[in-house]
């Protein structure tokens, strides 16, 4: 296919070089141009403007790093460069509302958005394993096979709505992020009678809780290990915002997020918020009176 | 060893039984006798009275519904008949603050308490394969060695205070329970952008929470299969009170087992206290309006 | 009317003292004798048992510190001792299975009981002006209007289920809870804004909240005076529980009477639980990085 | 003084009315201009354009909307216009972040900003008995004395930070809706049994909270006069955002805020999002299984 990829961040890069080497004819365009280097010498053409990057396109990925972003290559020369037709697949991390307002955009262009974003790393992303959550009109979904084909390991239909998949997204996270906070309860409780948090994060992950997830973020928390940064607590909150304001737009009330928010906030106010957001459980030992 | 064992429910029975194919004397006593049948055909004595399970045996055993039926049993007969020096070892999920005043009974008579609430079902019980969770004084849990190798897959080390173990079991419940409640709120959500629960409990189950609990509980929730009751929203509340107080007994705020709390008192108010407690699930839609 | 007070405390014996004044024969009892020497001196008779006080009374008043001591004087003589047909009137603040299973000792025996607790202080209670939440059967409600014309400011019916007059008592107190609560809210708010907490509740006060309760709490919470306890952060953490208890008994989530309770065990777990329970604000403050 | 006007409503007509009668120099803007019909009448000049009102002027009022509004109004013609040391006032209720931004952009041009919400009705405004709370440069607020002598009836000063304005009003508000929300589970609380909301109500507010709010809301939620509309849940959904958006800027968690804004939430999605904002009492109810 005819393929645009604008923004090339270490996600942005690992997604664009699979797609790359599937064959595809790709044209990449990133703020910038110096990171668009290791793909131009694999064979992509660099673009130099957004417009440029849409043109001619059979389909445009985005990988940017919020709504803001988002808008601004939208009206920057993607919606009055993509052809009629052509589909806009934004894969960052995005608000519903951001995500239905583009559509709308697009679809008044004669264009197609499908939503998309993925779940993984950029080691995951680089491996061609990214879980992908693509939503929009069925026929588009299914035009993008070929690219699903070279990036992700599974595909997960979130239906015709693209801000669909937006929820999927933030409530994946959001799931996560509660998950963190439920943790740091059950840490500061055993704490508090004596227990290793080492041996309660071996209950927890060797039992029911053996997932990725909790293998990660227990070992974080049982070590107190939270300079080491995965993900920092100000962009947590930035994402439980999106969550909560998801939960607005189709009034879903989220109060396990709220408490889950409230830590953060508490995080930061205490001077913790760049540092792993799993120091939310810190926090949460704080209101227990341990630290 | 010289083992005592009261309290034969389905968990109970299995793991008796493990104690007794581990070449145990075994001695064993249920309210209602019938329940001791198959332990007296493989080999067990059955005792007429709580006492009589006590007297003379190294350690007892129990495995019983609640802090009622623990106390119960220690102030008819179990205290009593003990030998000093000897060991009770509570395997049930009982309340801080009931293995505390139980601790002090036993000290006060010369013998020792090891609190030892078990992870896993009766079926992992049959197959030695249980997770242990034992606090109390080192020498006796060592002592435990031989029955901890019988009955259990892992033995987690919880302190030497027994209240830790029965905070362990309970933190590792809350954790669940606040699982199955922000995925609730994460079904929900998703839900009203019109993604296909099952898509969505794909996405968590094959991803970050690949774990046992999320498949289970996630399988429920998106099948809405809340008559396959494995544990009632009753007994989850039974439960989430034994959570809360071990929280005030220590100090420790839990905001989101309350949020968890409120969705069990939420479905009792709904008449689903007998349905499976995943069930908080559906009175998070009904807050959304989606019910 | 022939009365029989139990319990003189601050409350009862004000209390007493009206019903003594009203002209009524009253019989007292306090487990510590020498606090009924100023009631005998005015003319009331001081029984040396339970039972004394209820035998041969129409209507007997027990005002105690928690069920505890309402189930132990119920079943120390009072149930035995009082004739077929009279009345129980507890006055304190008791938990609604409290009172609905003595309500049905009461009815065993052929007696009645109406609930009663009391809106207001010793100092209302000594000026027979007290708020009054009578509920039960309604000729007993009515036939003790002689003894609510010498006690009270006010009378509200709350129905025939004695149980709704301790849920009045405990909503009421839970109102109050919720709303220092919400206050510490805005002052920490506030405050982090450079707004005097000072001016801040004269905001509060002077408006929209100009009732005695946001006076009197605004102003300790401005001053920070803690240290001056009308009620302690432990007895509030008491009454919260039985708000939740209640809300148990009747499925009904009570989301901020969580947060209220969360703060008054942050609170305890810092050291505060013997300083008066605005000290909330603090907690709240604390959880805000203020502190 | 010479005074610019700008936003002519309900409130900002009666308080321009105010002003003009005070003699003061007035020239008034609106968007739609017959509003300034009557102010023109009194003898109040009418700008054609934002700048005509701000030009010359010494200090200019807004009363806008929201946010979005009082951007729009500070960049089109008021900061252009306005006299270099002049005063802008805007009194609407705006987020901390506006009311900072558009701050630094008065600083910019050499102009001072005040920050002044009101706090009353319509009507008070018309009587010269609104609540003032004024916050910036020392000398500016005192230089706007004789406007507070015709407009209120008491001045709050909320310190030197004209966020701090803003934060007060949010505040008091907050505190309003968590009592709201309070209300509510104290009336499901004793609904379910057997009280009579009236009586329930008579107790609140013949007591402990004998203040203006609580009357107010506590006759709605008691007779559930949801269709009277004062303040719909909508407008108290966007004010709630505006609260946890203060208290993000200040780092500041509000659990209980958080509650009263998922049962804005909740009431939204049942389709009561245009009845009075007391309705959350409704959903509190639903949630306990009443409705």
């Amino acid at each position: 296919m005819k393929v645009g990829f604008i923004g090339l961040g270490r996600m942005g890069e690992a997604i664009a070089t699979r797609i790359l080497g599937g064959g595809h004819d790709l044209v990449v365009y990133n703020r910038t141009r110096s990171k668009a280097d290791a793909l131009e010498k694999a064979g992509a053409k660099v673009a130099e403007s957004i417009g440029a990057a849409a043109a001619g396109r059979d389909v445009v990925f985005t990988m940017l790093a919020d709504d803001v972003a988002l808008k601004f290559v939208a009206e920057s020369g993607l919606i009055d460069n993509l052809p009629k037709g052509a589909i806009h697949v934004p894969m960052g991390t995005h608000s519903v509302t951001a995500i239905t307002e583009i559509e709308a955009m697009h679809k008044a262009a004669g264009q197609v958005l499908v939503g998309c974003p993925v779940l993984g790393r950029p080691d995951a992303a680089a491996a061609g394993q990214l879980g992908l959550v693509p939503a929009g009109p069925p026929e588009a979904v299914a035009s993008l096979a070929p690219i699903w084909e070279v990036v992700g390991r599974a595909v997960f239909n979130a239906g015709t709505n693209p801000a669909g998949a937006a929820a999927v997204k933030l409530a994946n996270n959001m799931v996560l992020g509660c998950a963190i906070e439920a943790m740091g309860e059950g840490f500061a409780l055993t704490r508090k009678f004596g227990v290793d948090p080492v041996v309660f994060n071996q209950v927890l992950t060797e039992g029911l809780f053996s997932a990725p997830s909790y293998k990660a973020y227990g070992g974080i928390i049982s070590t107190e290990a939270y300079d080491q940064v995965g993900f920092t607590v100000k962009l947590g909150l930035k994402d439980a915002n999106l969550m909560l304001a998801a939960g607005q737009a189709a009034n879903v009330p989220l109060p396990s997020c709220n408490v889950y928010r409230d830590r953060l906030l508490g995080a930061i106010a205490h001077g913790e918020g760049d540092l792993d957001w799993a120091v939310i459980a810190r926090d949460q030992a704080r209101a227990s009176g341990l630290e």
